[in-house]
């Protein structure tokens, strides 16, 4: 009765991974393009200048002449600087992902353990949940399974921070180097190995979780409700990882930026990444942990979660009944077309135009936004027509829905577009070519309180827009496709993550461009370049994390569907005591996390200023620059802060579904989900909205553009001083706390999804047995305790007279 | 089959209104007490020390000689400057109560318009809704009945703010002039003078609710449903005005501290409340229409929604069918027994202790509030066990649950109780004796930004633990009684409201107080006195708040849950698309309503320094002391600009809920309000949590009473600076933003339920008459010019050049 897709199985089964193998071979490519500019000191410049046979205007010897250029001493620093920066990342995220690996270990048995538990480790097979008539799986399978989709998603996503990280602080130096030459070449540089990270991430994504189906299926067979279960483990690993990538690495880069900037920039009053400030590798490091290896985290769970919330919902649905693997792969397929197009756009950039002018390059990103978007949505036709029967059947909390395929490709449409406007409100929000940061700029006139006071309100008001779209999105794809469409709506906005990464990471890159010019002695017009591409960067890092947070609350809702389903509940009531106390203690957990997190920053970031007033005060020449400061213990003190608070706020986050679930059951649990997505939303855009607009406000003031612009300024005015406070207090905002967000409400939610049958099965005190109770009660004086204590151990006493 | 409540009717109908009545009496007679501290140049000191009748200690002549005493001439100015206070707070609550009066006006319209046309405004009678054997009486009817008691409630709480200021304003000067004789005489008369409000309002809303209730019963008669649906329009008037009031005197008295403050402590560095600055009295007069006429109104709209949900569900539970009509007035007895419990709390203030010492007066106030709570709770024992039968049903979403008087009993008492921790919470995140405000004090060694990052931080932890006590009494309340317990769980919140609102308006008279002090040119040691007084007043504000917030979020969940009974809503599904999209964009709404709120104070307080900064540049001998600021210009700029602001945050509540039903129909209106709920009383307790932290920090680094404080003082130092712009930061989010909240999520939902029968007729397009949708059309596009236009309206290039 219900047609198969259009698309063969076979072709399917081509088309998946030669998408993804052209991603990582079109990230290699790029890779190389941007090796071939030397950071040795023996090839120097002449190597740079002298290779000659690229179309990409390597090879041309219109080089602006300039000091510095062929200085090998210069190139040397650069080369030294770049080093110590990758080798502090390095042993960061080692260090990082050393601790968070032994979580890791403990939570995979959790996870076996558990969900083993729910048939008592029975090796029978059973009945189908959805279809009595066939024998699936038992639970044993799916909790090994899941174990090792876990394990595989946290794996991927580890590497793909690692390489992110790898790849930007090759390309830092890289684009100094090129900077001499003009703003067009670092802006190249740059963009090309965002791009490498981009599709690396994409496309590695993809092919492992593909993979690992297609190994899955193995043993599953014809039990693809069972497959896809276990395949859930992948979107929470994956989100685990990035947990404690975004949490450790903000805290790690907001500590050493505001520990930095407290001390050079208010109180000895010298430039930002001036080599004499002892915190300033760290900032620079913090740059790659934070907002590249995080961010790459981030978003590469976002991806895994949307991927596996359509697929879990696919499998109960006509789709995984009939057996119809193309259309099973739907979303699989949308995401290898996006990767295509993201190919196509990212040629816009590097080889059908060329950036000539400083102003042309806040364009050029955008353009790479509205041409993704536009050409993706052909794709998402194409795909939709090919890999779709032209009508089939979506499980629908109990019911099954009769849904068109043109209303799938609407569902994608609608994610796909209001990822757009977010971006493009987000950038309104925070770019100083607008009014909202303007306005903030000129609050500093009446001092720091009034700019605090507008940043805040800007942020608040910049949700406005955002939900509606993201509530518009909902409502389309709700309404034609239950949760299903909204997963694929999801997906829509993720379908050009290869894209959006890219332009993402370009604003790190550039941030440590400038900082290594600056730490390297470069002429003053190098500065100005690399910080006219760091402004553009600012504002693409904001529209990032604008896009990371819609998708966010998309993805969020849709394993939330997911897990309602799963978890066999039917309705959601909030007109029920358990709901109800569910939403109101769920909306107030994104405070608990925040209050967390910002609190960490400000006690590494009090440690750090300690620190670094303790080498100026102790290291003689230190001011004068006649002697180096101690970067290492910089380093160290972020490195260490950020592990340490990491851990509560991870706790918060991995143990209160566990906890809920277990002990209020799963109606408390969805109550909980439902109130942290639609809270945590909001702080989430407008924490992210006030930091980036508070930053370019001072930047609006620094370079002093239009006329309004310089009688705020010069540096050092009062209101510049006033603008630095505000960066300041942003930092944490957008760079900690809110993005951090985006990760509790998914991870919350992919988590729920996992443990659902576990739930469903002990939850609500119904029936836990004896040994689960045991574990948890200490769980739960251990979580309390962890929360409580750690988050008062901060004993401020301890800073009385340090300020001398 | 159901027992009758063991109080006769007779009693009940005598009771209710004689313990109103001796709540106004005992008010009055506190008045009489506060009268006899003369502010009278010719009779002064010598009268005010020479009457020696009183019990309280106004007979002894023990005083504390001091200078000052005697001298006519400070009793005179004293004289002077509370007339300008009292004449300047008159004059803008009459602007404020025209402008609002136009808008009453016509809302009224709008309430008999939209409810009349419910049945197409039909006078026939028709057969109830809940018991088909019986006729009620016409929609039309229940439209002219809730116009008038929306009127009566507008007029109540007008009434209520109005005197609460005219005391306020009457007793700031008397306490100024009592600290010459030493700190416990003038605690006392700022004390009895907050108890003259909190009487006052709260007998005075119980009588006129108890009267309407039995007017309209005249025409009602058996048609109780009928009768209860008409007297919700009593909560809407009454929040309604409260908005208004919080809004407007939250802008005026903001727009004025901050203003005063920029200039005045921060760029020319006098003392705060001093004489030569021109905003000052503006300050002063601030404080009066915004902490006590805008307090009073909102308390006032809690209690009278908290009484109107109880009253409509229980006027469809076996109470109001059975026709028991003690038990249907056990909310009013709950009332009733409160006035007299407090009054008996009172003396344990007034005359069975006496404060002798600064460090007495923060516990006299505290035990006030255990007092009350411990007394309370035997009166609600007593009110149950006579009030109400000993097994009854309650209306539970379409059945009937049966409930036990025990039950109901700790419905009560879980409010109660969950009040007083919130309470007690509030003062530990807000109060300097503790860690957390003395940790904010801390950072700010390192300058305003980590103060701003720590408070944040603070304001979001200080959620956790109110927002569990309010989920645990929802919980228990909700599972005994459904909506019901909810409904007097927030009645038993609010049982002690005359005791709550007697030590919050405490706070603003001691500001005041010490506001006069200064500008009178008193001594030091008054001033000290004073500010003792304040401090005091400071966390016992922020426990106010705390109360108001708890108490809105029960309330509005009451309401929430009377309007789905009301609009015949069964379930209100999260897993339904018109539902989710409701909760996420109710749970945008308080930051769209914060941005508003804070960007208005933020543009008034602009234009205050505009002005103050002219009258410095240009009054030759104002920073000397020879001439006279001119006070009149800053109170009219206050004034205007408050009037302009609260329209557009104003038109948001109360439109919102209009378009949402209408448009969208009740099941989306049920998300939103849900939405806004959970949302914004985290914003609210945050935003007034971190408001008084940042407030007492600064006192605390102030008055330097630990080595720890002396070390980050004194006035002037660094530390200090950056206390005083984390505590301007706090002024529009603790006295603007935050409480306005409470309304916000108030007002929406009872709004809601006045008009469920609208939306459940026209809603959703179902069957919009024509010319209702025209009337909505233009609507709409009002308010979102009006929204949006007005917020944009600020063009913050007029500032360029006035720092000169």
């Amino acid at each position: 009765m219900v047609a198969a897709a259009f698309l063969p199985e076979l072709w399917t089964e081509i088309l998946v991974p030669v998408c993804a193998v052209i991603g990582i071979a079109f990230s290699l490519f790029q890779w190389f393009i941007v090796s071939r500019v030397k950071v040795s000191a023996d090839q120097g410049a002449s190597s740079s200048g002298g290779s000659n046979n690229g179309k990409n205007g390597y090879g041309d010897y219109l080089i602006e002449e300039e000091e510095g250029l062929n200085e090998q001493s210069v190139v040397a620093k650069c080369a030294e600087i770049q080093t110590a920066i990758s080798e502090g990342a390095t042993s960061f995220l080692f260090t990082e992902y050393k601790y968070v690996g032994v979580f890791m270990v403990f939570f995979a048995a959790i996870i076996f353990v558990f969900l083993g538990s729910v048939e008592g480790f029975s090796t029978k097979n059973k009945p189908c949940t959805y279809d009595n008539t066939k024998t699936c799986k038992p639970a044993l399978a799916t909790a090994a399974f899941s174990t090792v989709a876990f394990v595989l998603g946290a794996v991927t996503s580890v590497l793909s921070g690692f390489l992110g990280m790898k790849i930007a602080t090759y390309a830092n130096a890289r684009t100094t180097l090129e900077a001499r030459k003009g703003v067009g070449k670092a802006f190249i540089v740059a963009f090309r190995s965002g791009a490498v990270m981009g599709f690396l991430l994409a496309a590695s994504g993809l092919l492992v979780l593909y993979i690992t189906i297609n190994v899955f299926k193995i043993y599953y067979g014809d039990d693809w409700e069972g497959l896809f279960e276990a395949i859930t483990g992948y979107g929470l690993g994956g989100s685990s990882m990035a947990l404690f990538g975004r949490v450790g690495g903000g805290i790690y880069t907001k500590a050493a930026d505001v520990g930095a900037d407290l001390v050079g920039k208010i109180e000895r009053n010298i430039p930002e990444d001036d080599p004499r400030n002892p915190a300033v590798i760290a900032d620079n490091v913090g740059d790659n942990v934070g907002d590249i290896a995080g961010m790459g985290s981030d978003l590469f769970g976002s991806y895994a979660e949307a991927s596996c919330a359509a697929l879990v919902v696919a499998s109960i649905s006509s789709f995984g009944i009939n057996h119809d693997f193309t259309a099973m792969c739907y979303p699989l397929l949308i995401s290898s077309m996006g990767i295509l197009v993201c190919l196509i756009t990212t040629l816009f950039a590097t080889d059908f135009f060329e950036i000539k002018a400083v102003k042309e390059i806040e364009p050029a990103l955008k353009n790479q936004l509205i041409i993704s978007t536009v050409i993706m949505t052909v794709g998402i036709a194409v795909v939709s027509w090919v890999g779709l029967p032209s009508s089939f059947t979506i499980f629908n909390f109990g019911a099954q829905k009769v849904v068109k395929n043109w209303q799938l490709f609407l569902c994608v449409c609608v994610g796909l577009w209001a990822g757009l406007i977010i971006g493009f409100v987000t950038e309104y929000y925070t770019s100083n070519a607008y009014s909202p940061v303007q306005d903030v700029a000129d609050s500093c006139r009446t001092g720091a309180a009034t700019n605090v006071i507008f940043g805040l309100a800007l942020g608040y008001k910049s949700v406005i827009i955002p939900i509606f779209a993201i509530a518009a999105s909902i409502f389309v794809s709700f309404s034609f496709a239950a949760m299903y469409g909204v997963a694929v709506a999801a997906l829509g906005m993720l379908s050009t993550i290869a894209t959006g990464l890219a332009i993402d990471a370009y604003g790190p890159i550039s941030d440590n461009a400038g900082g290594i010019a600056e730490m390297a002695g470069m002429s003053h017009r190098i500065r100005e370049r690399t910080d006219a591409l760091d402004a553009a960067g600012n504002t693409t890092a904001a529209i990032g994390k604008g896009f990371a947070i819609g998708s966010a609350a998309l993805v969020s809702l849709a394993l939330f569907g997911a897990f309602v389903s799963r978890a066999g509940v039917h309705t959601v009531d909030v007109l029920t005591p358990k709901v109800i106390i569910g939403l109101l203690v769920g909306a107030m957990l994104p405070y608990w996390f925040s209050a967390m997190t910002m609190k960490s920053v400000g006690s590494a970031a009090l440690k750090m200023v300690e620190e670094v007033r303790r080498q100026f005060n102790t290291i003689p020449g230190l001011m004068e620059g006649t002697a180096k400061p101690d970067y290492a213990t910089c380093v160290k003190i972020s490195t260490d802060a950020s592990i340490k608070e990491m851990i509560p706020p991870g706790c918060l986050v991995m143990l209160t579904p566990l906890i809920v679930g277990f002990f209020f059951g799963v109606e408390t649990l969805s109550g909980v989900l439902a109130g942290s997505l639609v809270s945590g939303v909001q702080i989430a855009i407008s924490a992210s909205n006030t930091g980036g607009a508070w930053d370019n406000a001072k930047k609006y003031i620094e370079a002093g553009v239009s006329e309004h612009a310089k009688s705020l300024g010069p540096k050092g005015s009062e209101p510049h001083k006033a603008a630095v406070i505000g960066d300041t207090i942003g930092d944490p905002l957008k760079d900690t706390s809110g993005p951090s967000l985006n990760i509790l409400i998914k991870l919350m939610a992919v988590e729920s999804l996992v443990f659902a049958p576990f739930f469903a099965t002990h939850g609500d005190f119904r029936n836990p047995p004896k040994y689960l109770r045991l574990v948890f009660s200490r769980y739960f004086c251990f979580f309390v305790f962890v929360l409580l204590e750690t988050n008062e151990r901060v004993d401020n006493r301890s800073f009385v007279g340090f300020g001398e």
